[in-house]
């Protein structure tokens, strides 16, 4: 039974160390994602994680070493764009995989982490480091869908901003659940937008 | 000389005890921009303010009115929605003063406080009050231009989170500036998008 990508692999081989590993990085990300990187302190990884201050200390002497790996956990929560031909559909699938992941505090910490304001630059670096893979699926799905003629040349930047952009405010705002017409209105209007903006050759 | 929105009210009547006011308010502004509101604590105000402990403490018994005052000075910071008769220049106009906002640590104290996730209630209902109302004023903009022909008629809300979306991702990140460029591809995108899926009656 390999562990899937939501669970913590708390059976590796290793066995104590392991899971107490596990369980600190675990406890270090629900903290990240409660009070940010300034409120997070050791002694309160610790106490969530069940552990000895000292199993802490042991394995990461260096706090953003230890915030960076908890997040590394759960890259592939952040979705990535899939392709089944049809490239409306791939898109709103990935809305809805963002918007998700979003409610989700793992997803919202490296969220958090990304922002020009973060006062790390290690722990800023790791989570945009991680943002910037999911652009790149991004881009390789655009350009299949310009090759294929589905889509007239794009700036991959501004249309996954475009698309992604709006699924970040409506879910961080929490005023009212992002559904799937949300997903498909956003991506219609977009490639509608596209489609009328950009000069056919 | 009236105050402009951008300065502190430290002349206002009321002499000293008006100063420290402002003094302590600036100062909870700018810990709550760094720190999120967990990670703020009277004695960092009192200091930063450079003020008595006590000063604090009497002036705001309550840890939340001190945050919702604090940020309420900063509304007009928001920027609203002009009406020049030129609607894709007004959303332009509009884009700007928000990436400028958004750039700024007083507005990203009230974002920060309206997101989902903020522990707490009141801070969070005073915050979304104030970008409900920068709502309302886009929808008197959209509602104007739909009167004048204009634009076709689009859902309001998800019209300002297709055009104010992508510039709080792009602001938050911080991985590239926001330009002008950039605000006038959003709007025309947008306009385009709405006028190519609305049908025409």
């Amino acid at each position: 039974m390999a562990g899937t990508a939501d669970q913590l692999p708390t059976r590796r081989p290793g066995g104590r160390t392991a899971r107490v590993r596990a369980q600190i990085l675990a406890a270090t990300v629900e903290l990240v994602a409660r009070n940010g990187i300034a409120g997070f302190r050791y002694e309160e990884v610790a106490e969530l994680a069940g552990v000895h201050k000292t199993s802490v200390y042991r394995n990461w002497a260096d706090r953003e070493e230890l915030v960076v790996e908890a997040l590394l956990q759960y890259v592939d929560d952040l979705g990535s764009v899939a392709d089944t031909g049809d490239l409306r559909r791939d898109l709103v699938d990935f809305l809805m995989v963002l918007s998700e992941g979003l409610g989700r505090p793992t997803v919202r910490a490296l969220e958090q982490a990304t922002q020009a304001t973060h006062e790390s630059p290690a722990v800023r670096r790791a989570a945009t480091r991680i943002f910037e893979e999911r652009a790149a699926a991004m881009r390789r799905r655009i350009e299949l869908a310009m090759a294929r003629g589905e889509l007239p040349p794009v700036d991959y930047s501004l249309f996954g901003e475009m698309i992604s952009g709006p699924v970040h405010l409506i879910v961080n705002r929490g005023l009212r659940p992002f559904t799937r017409a949300d997903a498909e209105r956003i991506v219609d209007l977009v490639l509608a937008g596209v489609r009328a903006t950009t000069p056919h050759t």
